[in-house]
C-alpha cells in the first residue's frame, strides 16, 4: 500500500510507499498498453501504481463512433479505478506527469509531486501529427481524445445548422463541404460515418439545405487507402466509399490549411471543415528519457522492449519503436497489449530471480476495418474478405473487447438501432464551456 | 416553406417566408413549452418556426443524473430536427436570439438575422439565481444545462482524484466535502446521487482515502425542504437523506461563497465543492418585450397568456408569471406544456376566425420527486407516499415521457444497471477544452 508522505529535503512532495513490501512498478498511460500491463502484474509480487491524466480507459476503436453521433464518450471509457478496483497490489493515480527523473528513479507528477519506481513501463501513446504546422491544429482537429471526438462531433453538427440559416450560397457550400485528410482506418471511418450522417441520419430534417448534396473528400498522400491492408480489400474498400458518395483523393497532400479552405495540390477546396487523420507522432516520453527516438518521436527499444541504457525502463505501445524480423511494428492495440504481457513477464521474472523472456515476439492476429453501416474488411491470415459478414466479425470482435456488460450491451443496443433504423443517437452539440472554477 | 432572403433596406438580413401561405408561428425555446407548442401546431394552418440556442431538446428532470455520472447527456436529449423532422408545417433553426423587434414583429438571430412572425410564442425557460451575486456562479455551478452537468460531474469526480494525491489532510477533507445550495427536487436528488456515489459506487475504488467518508451538506433557506411537497413526504425524504449520509441544515443561508469555502450563516465550512440549486431567474425575454416582470424576471402574464399589451405575443413555461385562483403556477414542465397546448388553441383559433378558449386554467396531475436509488415520493391528488413503489412511479412516468424508444431502452438499462450493481456508468471526467476553430 502505497500512502503520501512529504519528504523534507526533496523540493517535491514524494508520494512513495511507506514500508517496502515490494518492488513498485510505475505505469504512465491507461490506454490498452498500460492497463495491460497493469492486469498482468496483478497477483504478482510487485506493487503497481498506474498513472494517467484521464480517469478512464478509452476504447479508441470507436472513437470515430463517438465523433458522428453514434455513440456517447462514457458507452467507450471505463474507469481505471473501477477496473482494477479488485487487484489489491495496484493503485491509480489521475495526475499529469511531466517528465522523469531518471537518476532518482521518481516520475515528476505536475508541478511539485513525484512517485519513486523500481521499475517503470512508459505507455504514453501517440497524438496527432501535423508534419511542422501544429498552427493547424485548431482549424482541423484530429481524433485521438475524447475531446477531439466531441470537438468534431460538435462541428460536424454544426455546420449543417449553421448551413441552414446561411443566406450565400457558397459560403453554404463551403459549410457542408468535410475534408478528411488520411486515408487510413480511422480516415476511413470517419468518412463512411459522416456521409451515412449526412445522406441518412440527416435526410428530411432541414427546410432550407439538402443533407444528401454534402461533399466528403478524403485526401490521402500514399497512391492508395489503408496502405496497411491488402491492395484488393482497400479496393473494395474504396468502392464501398464511393458508393457512400465520399470523393477520394489519393496521391495528393495537403499543402495548407487556412479557415476558409485548405489547398489540396495545388487545387483551393473551400471548406469549414477539415479533420485530421493523417498520421501520429509518439508522446514526449522519448524527450523525458534522452533516448534515442525515430522522426516520429517513437522510442528505438531494445529488443526486450527497455530504452536503451536503462534495464529498469520499458516502453511499449504507440510511444515505442518495436522492430522484428527487420519491420517497424505498427501502432496498434494488439501490439501495445502483447507488448505489456511481455513487459509483465520481464519484470516478474526479475523479481523471482527467474530467467525473464528473451526478446519480445509479435505474434500478428490479423486487422479489421469497418467502412460505414454493415460493409467491414477482414484480414486474418489467409482469410481475406470484405462485406457484411467482415462488418459483423468487426463488430463482434470489437464489442468483445470492450471492458464489462454494461458498455457492451449499450454498444451493441446503439449499433444495432443505427443498422435498423439509420439514425445515430447522439446528436447532441455540447456548446463550448465559458470557464469554470478550475 | 421558409426560405432565406436578404433585405436591401434593413440591416438585418432577413429570414422570411418567400410566398405567404400562412400565419408564421415563432416559437423561442425548444423545452418542454416550446417543444409542445410546435407539436400542437402541427397539421394546422401556420407555419411554425421553432428557434434554439441548442439544437436539442433536454429532459432536464434528469440532468442530475448526467451530473452524477449515471447517464450520458445523448440518452436525455433528442435533437429538435429528428423529433420533429415529419410535421411538414414546422422548421428549426438552431439560433441565438437576441432580442425581439416587436415594432417590426422580427425575432433578433445573432448580430445580423431576423426573422420575421405573426404570432410569437416566447418560452425560453429560466437559469440559475445567484440572487444578486453573479461572481458565485463560476464558484457555485448550478443545474439547468448540459454543459452545467458536465461541469459538476468532473467537479464532483476530480475531488476525488485530487484528494487521492493529496498529502494534506484539511485539503482533503475540504475536497472531500459538497455543500449544495437549495432544498428543492433538485438539491434533493442531487445530493443523495451524490451520497449514493461516494458511498455506494466509488467505495474500495481509492488507496489513500475512504470516499464513504465524503461529507455531503444540504443547506435550505426555508424551514424545511421540498417546500412545494406535503410535510409529511418532506419529512420522508428528509430522513431518507439522512441515511444516505447528508448533512440537512434547514432555516439557514450561504451568505459567502468563495475559492476556499462557504459561510452557512456565521459558520465557515471549507469546501472545493459548492453546487447551487437555490433559485431561478427567468431568461431576459421579459427585457426584450419591454414587459412588466416580477423579482425573478418573470413576465406577467395575461389570463390568455399574452404579454401585456400584444396580442400577439404569448410567454409561456419558467419565462411567464401566470396566475390562477390567487396563486403563481410553480416552473414545472407540465405547466409549460399545458400553456403551451392552450397557446397553440388560441392561435389555430384566430387563424381560423373561431372563438379560442377564453383562459388558460391548469390542471395539476400531481408531483413526483426521487431520494436516491429506490426511493421516491408522489403526491397525486389524495395519494401521498414514499418508498420503492413511489420511486418506481417516478421511474415510470419518466421514461414514458421521454422522446423515442432510443432514449427510454437506454436509459431504463442504466437504471437499472446501477440499481442492481451500485456502480454509476459515466463515471468520465472529460477535461476541458483548450479552444478550436469556433
Amino acid at each position: 500500500m502505497t500512502t503520501i508522505q512529504r519528504q523534507g529535503t526533496a523540493s517535491r512532495k514524494n508520494i512513495q510507499e511507506k514500508t517496502k513490501i515490494a518492488p513498485h512498478v510505475v505505469i504512465v498511460g491507461g490506454g490498452f498498453g498500460g492497463l495491460q500491463a497493469a492486469k498482468a502484474l496483478g497477483d504478482q509480487p510487485v506493487q503497481v501504481t498506474i498513472i494517467d491524466r484521464n480517469n478512464f480507459h478509452l476504447f479508441q476503436p470507436m472513437l470515430y463512433q463517438v465523433a458522428t453521433a453514434g455513440l456517447s464518450p462514457a458507452d467507450i471509457a471505463n474507469p481505471l479505478r473501477a477496473v482494477l478496483e479488485k487487484q489489491a497490489n495496484t493503485g491509480v493515480l489521475m495526475a499529469e506527469v511531466t517528465g522523469i527523473d531518471i537518476d532518482q528513479q521518481q516520475v515528476l507528477l505536475g508541478e511539485n509531486q513525484a512517485l519513486h519506481y523500481d521499475y517503470l513501463i512508459v505507455a504514453t501513446g501517440a497524438t496527432s501529427n501535423y508534419f511542422g504546422h501544429p498552427e493547424w491544429e485548431k482549424l482541423a482537429p484530429g481524433l485521438k481524445s475524447v475531446n477531439d471526438a466531441l470537438v468534431i462531433r460538435r462541428q460536424v453538427l454544426s455546420a449543417f445548422e449553421a448551413a441552414e440559416r446561411e443566406p450565400d450560397e457558397q459560403k453554404r457550400k463551403a459549410l457542408l463541404t468535410f475534408v478528411l485528410v488520411g486515408g487510413g482506418p480511422t480516415g476511413v471511418e470517419l468518412s463512411g460515418a459522416i456521409a451515412e450522417l449526412a445522406r441518412q441520419s440527416l435526410k428530411g430534417d432541414f427546410r432550407h439545405i439538402d443533407p444528401t448534396m454534402t461533399r466528403i473528400v478524403l485526401v490521402q498522400g500514399p497512391k492508395r487507402i489503408l496502405p496497411s491492408f491488402p491492395a484488393h480489400l482497400a479496393e473494395q474498400a474504396n468502392k464501398k466509399l464511393q458508393q457512400l458518395g465520399v470523393e477520394i483523393r489519393t496521391g495528393l497532400h495537403v499543402k495548407e490549411v487556412r479557415q476558409d479552405g485548405v489547398m489540396i495540390g495545388d487545387e483551393h477546396l473551400a471548406t469549414e471543415n477539415v479533420i485530421w487523420t493523417a498520421g501520429v507522432k509518439a508522446s514526449p516520453a522519448g524527450e523525458w528519457l534522452h533516448a534515442d527516438v525515430d522522426h516520429d518521436g517513437r522510442v528505438k527499444v531494445q529488443q526486450d522492449l527497455t530504452a536503451p541504457g536503462h534495464s529498469n525502463i520499458f516502453v511499449i505501445g504507440d510511444t515505442a519503436l518495436a522492430t522484428q524480423n527487420g519491420k517497424h511494428l505498427p501502432g496498434l492495440a494488439p501490439v501495445a497489449m502483447q507488448e505489456a504481457n511481455y513487459v509483465a513477464s520481464v519484470i516478474v521474472g526479475r523479481v523471482r530471480g527467474e530467467m525473464p523472456p528473451a526478446r519480445f515476439h509479435y505474434f500478428d492476429k490479423g486487422t479489421l476495418a469497418t467502412v460505414g453501416r454493415g460493409f467491414g474488411i477482414v484480414s486474418i491470415g489467409p482469410a481475406r474478405f470484405a462485406g457484411l459478414l467482415a462488418w459483423l466479425i468487426w463488430l463482434f470482435v470489437h464489442i468483445l473487447f470492450l471492458i464489462g456488460a454494461r458498455n457492451r450491451l449499450l454498444v451493441f443496443i446503439q449499433y444495432a438501432w443505427t443498422y435498423f433504423t439509420f439514425q445515430r443517437g447522439t446528436r447532441v452539440i455540447v456548446p463550448e464551456e465559458k470557464g469554470h472554477k478550475p
